[in-house]
This record gives structure tokens, C-alpha cells and sequence, in this order.
């Protein structure tokens, strides 16, 4: 299927971040063909551009979607508590059927809120495959390995074993992208976490990680290994820029300088960290002038407690901004760009996300700009980083295919989907 | 007009914090008079509540309205140059008809996002509260007075004049309620904030200041009068329990024990102070163990950009976690508190706004919870404080009118108001 936006405020999110007034975009067979004033083009479906601002789909780099089903379950906890007491125990009488609808819901508040991509480490993934086809959102799924029993396996070989299999199962899909996972370095061993890169380098797949989330894991790091959370992973060989790390909290400045040098990717998650009192302070302007590549994640809905970036992205602003005492820094277009751009590369999908360019992959959001909250409009990205909400994406195209117009779900049956997760969560607390 | 919305969960925000299964709310010419299950009393109008939430309107205790024409025009910029570079020439050209138009689409923008009732400071007030009487908000409004010229007045004699005016003409009015405001203690001198204490002494009105906002503004004050800003105005008998504080980001333990003891009552706007990164550190665990009355604000939407208290509830437990260390401080429990009954008693009006209960005012808000990022539902107050937007606000009860009914205003044409907004912006950057 062929479309035609028409009239639209296009942030482009290319080199130049070019912002272009009443431009057309073509998109076919999946793919944005043409960027340009007056496209006369044949096109099977025309949407109106008029009033509306398009920017590439978001992508978040970090989530556990399943965990939809913990949202506000435990709230204002101290967090070993609020794992030990109430998260493991629900996690541990998980079926798969829960995370397939817990991922199902989540996958539609993405879709509703901009979100096109996004990066999961859970259980039962193929479960959360099958979710993110059923909702047609892009997925960068993997199978979250450690040292300890999960609902999907026992150990950690069997649970590498099982990575494989998800692996080879998915690879070459055209929404569901499998990695590799390895939970974080307090929860797999050295021969875990080698045991996972040698899969992904056999794959040349990417690594997705927990590094450096919590003063403790820094400390039973140096404690046990006499360096810190990224040293340690540098001197075992872990770290390349196939690797993925989310939170990255208290990164200290050498650090810092190994993940420049290894071009590992970072995802930032503030509402997670801050809602979850992580402490540290993730180095944001230090990561960006070593030009570290930098990605934007919501984390979890059991510690966010949102699948919204674009929350996200003015929380990174207003943080930064607090703790660096400089309203200067970072701007609207570098949070929007660890949002777009920044997330692509994260995914080492720069040439196929990330952007509204001719040649990229039709992952389109298209936003209404005709509200109180987004009146007047002076700046399209200061609005974007500022302003606009999740409520305001209007229609979404993933893919070339349209999933979202005007608001609505074109694939499936909003309501049915809540009842179904509203009857599961209810049986999986009496289980 | 008499309302009977049915079958709602209800968060009341009474003494005992009560939330009420599928109760009904009966409301009879403007007052909430009965909260039951099952009534059966005739009302002319009838509003479905299954899967709906009732809470108490929110109450947004600072901010700038008509500052929604400059929201986005000017951001990422240091503070001083923000002022002096752009916010300041634009205000010094401000019109009557500015400021009713950018008062008119955000009090449209903050009924649409539940809140019910504002407390604001500015210019040409009595095109504020025109705004707000056509839009059918609740506002507190005062003239900021201060020693500098400003577009409604040239001296601060000529400012309490005015304010007096004000203060006069709209007492008693319904919906507008007249207070006082000294602007700050860097813009104002002792002569004039006691000229307007003596003003809102003479009518028992409140008195509304920006206090303890920046460093600059402490180190001013000290090198000054010898003293932080609290204490000095404690020295000159300014403070009392009339007193709303807007800010208070770097007040010291002296301080808080004054506001303490004097009853002074305090605006939080965390949006704003991590925006504009006015550092310090506001010290909400010691102003709640010292009993302080605790609101929040938006701040206006230059600084913001947004009149989202849902936003703000977020953005205050989330920083408060991470500035504490600690995930169980503030829960969320007490940031609703803040938005709601806190609110009220900042606005020394705990018996009539605030809460749910019979007797008072009937200003309520009810969100449609059958939303995915809402799903499932383990804790109301949770989803609230952390889950909710400004968006999933349905319906809208002001003094016992309908301002909101399933998203769409009944009173004003929303799409008009933008255009006119959007010309009159046009013209005033012309201008």
C-alpha cells in the first residue's frame, strides 16, 4: 500500500535537522520514498497534514513490556523490598500467557503514545513476539539470561540455549529483531555473561544489558572484582559496540572514556532511576562530549510507571537541566535526538531508522498540533520535548502500515484487550 | 442544575482519604450534597461513571496564565538572558486583548487537564477574569505589583491602587476571586510590600509572592538587609498565615521553622525550578514534618511549557525520590494531597474546595480510567499520581456546571479561540 501525507510540518531528524513547512511524504511498500513540496504521486490513501507536525517513531531503548501487568501494583517502596516482597513472587508464577498479554497492552500504549520500536528483556519472549506482530509495532526482543531459576528456564546455559533458539527463530523478521541478553553482572556470572557474547558475536547481534543502575552494584562490583561495573565488563572482554547498556547511572569519568573508545550504547531512563531513587547521576553532558551514542528508555511499567517518551523526553530535559544548573543544557533538539536518531543508532539501525529521509523505513508519527496546550506555536521542537503529550499522536505508521489514525486502533480491539489483561491479572494474583 | 454521576469510583480526599466503590455523587445547585451508593433522587442530568474516576478538581496554586503566548518561544536559554533578551520585550508591548487571549486558551488548556481552580499573577487582570468567566474556571487572580514600570501601571502607589480596584470590583464574584500580590523582594521595596500587606490586611485577602526562587536572589537579600529572604520578611512583619509562597526552592531550616510557625503557606513548582535550573532544593520532607501547608503550581507556561498538574504530581515524586534517595518519599498519597485538599487550604479554602464531600463546592473531575496505560488497575492513587495524564480527564464539574463533558467544552469553541490566539500572537511579535 502506497501513502501520501500531504501538508505537513515534516521534522525530519536528518543531518541537517531540517524542519520542512507543508511538505508531502510518500511512502511505499514500507518505505518513505519521496520527501518534498506537492508530490503529484499516486497514492492508495491521502492523510490530511494540515495543523499536524510528523516526526520519525520513537524509539525506546529499554522496557520490559510484560510488566504492564505490575504497574502500580507496589508502589513507593525501598527497592529490595519491593522486589523481594511483591515483583519475584508474582514473577515467579508467570505463564506465558500473562506476558503475551501483558506485552499486548503494553504494545498498544506504545503504539498510542508515538513509541515504533522498542527494546525488551523478559521472559517468554516469544509470547511477546507474538504481541508485538499481533499489534504491528517494531521489536528488539531478547530473552533476559541470569545465573538464577526464571519461568522459562533453570540455568543460565539453558537459558542461553533458549536465547539461540529465539535467535534463529526470529532473525529476518520484519518487525520482531531478536538480541541477546545478559541481565547485568550481579546476576550472571563471568562464564554467563562470556557465554552470551559468544552467541552474539556468533550472530554479530547485539547485547542488551543492566550496567551501573545502583550504588550497590558499583560497590559488590569493586568489592568482588576490584573494578567497577564497566571496567570489570571491559577487562573480561564484554564490551564492543554491539553492546546495549540501559541506566548507566554511576558511570564514572573512566568509564566514561572505555565506552567512547568501545562505542558502546547507552539508553538513559530518568523516570525509572528517579521514580526508583537510584541515586548517582547519569553523566549526560560527559557521555555526549565523548559522543557516545545516546538512547532514550522508559524502563518497565512496574517502575515508571509509563510507556511514554514522550514523558521521557522532558524529564531527561528538566533533570539535566536541574543538576547541571544550566537551563541551557541539553536543548530540545538533542533530548529530541536521543528520542529519534540517538535510538536508531543505539539499535545500529542509523541507515533504516530513526529519521524521515527517502530510502528509511516508513516509521512515521504524525502528531495534531490544533490544541490549547501546543497554542502558539513558536518552535516545532521545543513544543515536541516541552509540550506535546503522548495524547497527541494522532495517527502512526509503522512499517508502511498504518496502525493508529485519528487516535483509533486499526488491528485491534482496544476494550477486549483491557478486559482479557484486567481477567489474567486478577487470576495471576489468585494463582 | 442538578448532576448525578453514578457508579463511580471515588476518590475523595476527605479527613480519612476515602475511595468509594461504584458510589454515586449528587450535586444540586453548585454544592456536592450527598456521596452514597444507589441514590435515587431525580437530577436533570446523569453521568455514566462505570470505569470512571471522580477526584476533587486540582488546584494549581502558581502560575502566569496569559504567558501561554510566549510558552516555547524562547527556550534552552540562560535565565537572565531568557528575561532581558525576549520575555521582557515582549511584556513590555503586552495589550489588554494579549492578555485576555492568552488567558482564555490556558484556562481552556487547564479545564481540559482537571484543573479546576488557579491562583495567578500578572497584568491587565481584569482581562484575566474575563477569561475566566467565559471559560467557567475558578481563578484567584491578583495584580503583580511591583516597583518597576509595567504595562498597566508606572509607579507601585499607581500598582496597589490598582489592585485595590481589582480587589473591590470582583469580591464576591463566584467564580473570580480577588487577592493580592507582591511580586518579589528583588523587584519590590520594604515600602511596598507593606503597602500591599496593609491593602490585603484591610480585607483579609490572601497575599501571593515568588520567594526564595534562585541563589541570586538569597545572596541579594543577605548582602542586602543581612538576611534570607524568609527571615527578612519576617523582620518587617510581612509574613503571616495570609501568605502564599510561590517557590521557596532555597529556604534554609530557619526559614522553614518561620513559615512553620507564621502558617505561611507554600506553592511547590517543580516543573519550573528544574526548567529554568534554578538549583537549590526544595525541602519538602522538613516543610511537611513542620506541618507547612503544601500546594503545587505550574509556574507560567513560558517556564514550563505546559498547565498539567498531572504532569507536575509526576515530576514532584519523581524528584523528591531521587533528591531523598528514597523510593518511599513522597508517596503518592501526599503529591495528590499537594494537588487537591493542600491546595485548598493554601487558598484558605479547606471547607469549601478541595475534597469530595457533601457541602462543598462542586468542582470534580472524572477520568476515564479503560484506557491501556491505565490497565490493569491495582491502586487508584498510584495510577493517579504515576500513571495518569491530563488527557484521560473526561468530564469536568466547575461550581456545579459542566464545563467538560467527554473531552469536548460545552461553553467555548476551541478551534475559534486558537485561531484568535494565533493572530493576536502574529501580531504582538510584529508589534
Amino acid at each position: 500500500m502506497s501513502i501520501l501525507i500531504k501538508n505537513c510540518l515534516v521534522v525530519t531528524q536528518d543531518k541537517q535537522r531540517r524542519i520542512l513547512k507543508n511538505h508531502d511524504i510518500l511512502i511505499e511498500k514500507g518505505k518513505i520514498v519521496k520527501v518534498a513540496r506537492n508530490i503529484q504521486d499516486y497514492a492508495d490513501k491521502i492523510i490530511d497534514g494540515e495543523n499536524k507536525v510528523a516526526i520519525p517513531g520513537l524509539i525506546n531503548t529499554h522496557t520490559h513490556v510484560s510488566m504492564t501487568l505490575f504497574r502500580g501494583y507496589a508502589d513507593d517502596m525501598e527497592l529490595h523490598r519491593w522486589l523481594t516482597e511483591k515483583i519475584w513472587p508474582l514473577e515467579a508464577k508467570l505463564e506465558a500467557e500473562d506476558c503475551y498479554l501483558g506485552a499486548l497492552i503494553g504494545c498498544i500504549e506504545m503504539v498510542k503514545s508515538g513509541i515504533t520500536s522498542f527494546v525488551d528483556m523478559y521472559f517468554f519472549m516469544n509470547d511477546v513476539a507474538r504481541a508485538v506482530k499481533e499489534t504491528g509495532i517494531r521489536g528488539f526482543l531478547s530473552y533476559a539470561v541470569l545465573d538464577f531459576p526464571t519461568p522459562c528456564f533453570s540455568s543460565p546455559s539453558e537459558g542461553i540455549r533458549k536465547a539461540e533458539e529465539f535467535y534463529l527463530k526470529w532473525s529476518g523478521d520484519p518487525l520482531v529483531e531478536p538480541l541477546f541478553s545478559a541481565h547485568a553482572i550481579y546476576t550472571c556470572s563471568e562464564e554467563t555473561l562470556l557465554g552470551i557474547k559468544e552467541k552474539a558475536d556468533k550472530f554479530k547481534a547485539l547485547i542488551h544489558i543492566h550496567l551501573s543502575e545502583t550504588e550497590k552494584e558499583v560497590r559488590e562490583s569493586i568489592e568482588k572484582t576490584g573494578l567497577p561495573p564497566a571496567l570489570y565488563l571491559e577487562k573480561i572482554g564484554f564490551l564492543s559496540e554491539n553492546v546495549l547498556a540501559a541506566h548507566c547511572t554511576w558511570l564514572n569519568k573512566e568509564e566514561i572514556g572505555v565506552f567512547s573508545e568501545k562505542k558502546v550504547k547507552v539508553s538513559h531512563n530518568p523516570v525509572s532511576n528517579m521514580k526508583l531513587a537510584v541515586g548517582g547521576r547519569f553523566p549526560l553532558k560527559a557521555l555526549m562530549e565523548k559522543k557516545v551514542t545516546l538512547s532514550l528508555g522508559t524502563d518497565g511499567p512496574a517502575s515508571n510507571n509509563s510507556l511514554d517518551l514522550f514523558e521521557t523526553m522532558k524529564a531527561t530535559s528538566l533533570l539535566h537541566k536541574y543538576l547541571n544548573r544550566d537551563p541551557t543544557f541539553p536543548s530540545a533538539q538533542q533530548v529530541l535526538d536521543m528520542a529519534t536518531i540517538g535510538g536508531a543508532t543505539a539499535l545500529r539501525k542509523e541507515r533504516e531508522l530513526g529519521s524521515i529521509e527517502p530510502g528509511k523505513k516508513a516509521d512515521i508519527v504524525i502528531l495534531n498540533f490544533r490544541k490549547p496546550h501546543l497554542t502558539p506555536l513558536h518552535k516545532v521542537v521545543s513544543h515536541l520535548v516541552y509540550s506535546a503529550k503522548a495524547s497527541d499522536v494522532e495517527t502512526v505508521i509503522i512499517n508502511g502500515e498504518i496502525l493508529l489514525e485519528e487516535g483509533k486502533l486499526l488491528r485491534l480491539n482496544e476494550r477486549k484487550v483491557i478486559e482479557r489483561v484486567n481477567e489474567r491479572v486478577a487470576n495471576l494474583i489468585k494463582r
